[in-house]
């Protein structure tokens, strides 16, 4: 790598500061009066000017300043539901109105309202309405970004989903990991028949795979969505592919998802609000992320807060992601999750950022980015403020002075 | 005024959707299949494009599509503390690191903090380091704008402070109102003599007044700030100028604050979480808007709701604004305070709507806006939404398509 990654570099940054995410550094891992250099889309060079191997223009093909700016790694946004059609503004409003959940259920509404307007988009039609979603997270940053099926529910329909979230990727110039999601709620045709849908759900996973669609599995384990029986039988249908899983885990209520994520070696257990100690024991050993969820826990007022004493106390990594969907959390940008991880989980602005970046890269198993270090990707941004507590202090703002993905600007 | 607005006009706009917030429709005022035209900066015509009085092609020197996208009058934000030096992102990262208000204060923190900053910067530098703030409101469809001052606290830099207000306004070509609020927060050089603060502020209000830099007066009337009497004698002051005031009255305890500024017929009295009934009755006789300002009650993580029920039930004009500032509201977006207004007070969408345009104009002494009608200025935002709940219901997103203020695109 090393060798690899020797001058002459394909571009040079100077005058810049860092907030690399090294651990072997202080906050953020800051490096001031630094540089930063990278070639063949890969971080060649990221620490004190000083210590560069000669004269700068004699380094890169193209040498620049920075102008003192904060560079961080590009944002991960590990859970988002952003493909879909429709929208739930008029159920938002009708809650607001005083309607019960019941109410709108008979109105049409829930989640099975966005699976109609899903299935009913043509392919092009769902890219249409999804890619402005993506489009705003990457405007705050993001540079790879999680996407999971799960409003299809049936074989042609999750396809569709799977494959509008490669093009979106495509389109975009940035990273897309899918996460097959067929096991997300119960679709009326299969009403009384859960265990029968999921034989479909373990069917088609398979074939979706066998395209390139499935980066990794997950599953919607609550009272409220599938057991932990059919998560299971999901989960087993993953491993027999070796598709790593992830789960929807302990969100309203403790049936036992985040441990039994560890089991399978889950790259995550994500929302967790009431995962229990023994659980978080588990998910260390088995190296499984916490993604955490503020978004919808503030949506939906949630009071009952995840664990987090528990999960510090053993070192299992927090991830922060939007949970983008229309439903629970409809959130355009990565920066306030952050700020509503630091507000209702008082995580601190540096557990966010490290949540929306290193971790949050673990939780999708990439070990290539989230941390800027030489031979990881080259993807990061350059920010407007003076401090990297920043990013998590302001709710919404501009903040954003540009975004390089594989060395490339977006 | 209707001949004044008679065709030919300046520009016509068909196959728009309007919320135009009049009383007399439905929800939102919404007008379907409708044509929206303007004249030398006013709206002309906001109806059915079938009542237009004759073939478009007549009736404008320029005749456009909207292509079916939903128009609202541009969003006003009512209470503001947006010019100010520094920020306080490390102070909020101190406090999520476990540091108490008063170890903040030790190390230099809280307002006093920023009141160093603002008054160490330059006229220009303070304008600098305001602008990409005030152009964050307006990207997200923000076309007036309340600015305080109150972080100079002597009569030079509280003036500083209201030109740059001013120099904002002409910058970015849209309104903006100024607040005189040097009662904001007592100077360090004043410690232990608030009276004699008090009759610097009274001195300074009408020296400042000419030279045209006050449009209204407010005062932060609270345990941690000022008494009931020491507002009355700035609200006095301004009284004797013709000034109208307004108050931040009674956010963490009931002062009074709210009755108070009904006496003196206020526009507005701001966050009144602790306001009780009475005080409504005397806010609804003597028209004052209800200011609510979730963002920081989102940010301190308050319980205590202002009493909605009663505003409901006196009809008092309820606005809603972000309360833009470094401490207790590091709030860029109104839209994004909308949605906190809905969330945390359970205001519904339309509600929240109403207090960002018609309602906010209010609060600011301004009839001639908040709502799309002929004679009102032409300051309105094209959306990319499917309906206008979605405006309260996106977190974050860019949804604005356009904005025009006076009939100009910004
Ligand atoms: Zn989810
Ligand atoms: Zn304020």
């Amino acid at each position: 790598m090393i060798g690899r990654l020797a001058p002459p570099w394909d571009r040079l940054l100077l005058d810049a500061r860092l907030a690399t995410l090294r651990d072997d550094l202080g906050a953020y891992g800051v490096i001031e009066s630094a540089a930063l250099a990278w070639k063949d889309g890969l971080v060649a060079f990221a620490g004190p000017a000083s210590e560069l191997p000669g004269e700068a223009a004699a380094l890169a093909a193209r040498v620049e300043s920075a102008e003192g700016r904060w560079i961080t790694p590009g944002l991960v946004d590990c859970h988002t539901h952003l493909v879909f059609a429709g929208d739930r503004a008029q159920e938002f409003e009708r809650r607001l109105q005083g309607a019960s959940y019941e109410q709108i259920a008979r109105e049409g509404g829930g989640i099975l309202s966005s699976v109609r307007a899903t299935r009913a988009a043509g392919e092009d039609a769902l890219l249409a309405a999804s890619l402005p979603r993506a489009r705003s997270l990457c405007a705050d940053g993001v540079t790879t970004v999680e996407i999971k099926s799960g409003y299809g529910l049936d074989f042609d329909n999750e396809r569709k989903m799977l494959r509008v979230a490669r093009r979106i990727g495509e389109e975009l110039g940035i990273t897309v990991r899918t996460s097959y999601l067929a096991a997300h709620a119960l679709p009326a045709e299969f009403a009384g028949r859960a265990d029968d849908y999921i034989t479909g759900v373990v069917d088609w996973l398979p074939r979706l795979h066998a395209e390139g669609l499935v980066d990794a599995v997950d599953a919607f384990c609550e009272g409220i969505g599938f057991t932990p029986a059919q998560t299971r039988r999901v989960f087993e249908a993953a491993r027999a592919l070796g598709l790593p899983v992830k789960l929807h885990a302990d969100q309203l209520s403790d049936l036992g998802g985040a441990a039994l994520t560890a089991e399978f070696g889950g790259l995550s257990a994500d929302h967790i609000e009431w995962t229990n100690d023994e659980a978080v024991r588990a998910m260390a050993a088995a190296g499984t992320v916490a993604v955490l969820l503020p978004g919808a826990f503030h949506v939906l007022r949630e009071t009952k807060l995840p664990p987090l004493d528990s999960l510090r106390a053993h070192a299992v990594p927090m991830a922060v992601a939007t949970d983008l969907n229309p439903g629970t959390a409809p959130l355009q940008s990565l920066r306030l999750a952050m700020s509503l991880a630091c507000t209702h989980f008082r995580l601190t602005p540096e557990e966010s950022l490290r949540g929306a970046t290193v971790h949050a890269a673990r939780a999708l198993g990439l070990h290539d980015r989230g941390r800027l270090v030489p031979g990881q990707r080259a993807d990061f941004v350059q920010w407007r403020v003076g401090h990297p507590a920043e990013l998590a202090y302001w709710l919404g703002g501009d903040l954003v002075h540009s975004v390089h993905v594989a060395g490339r600007r977006l």
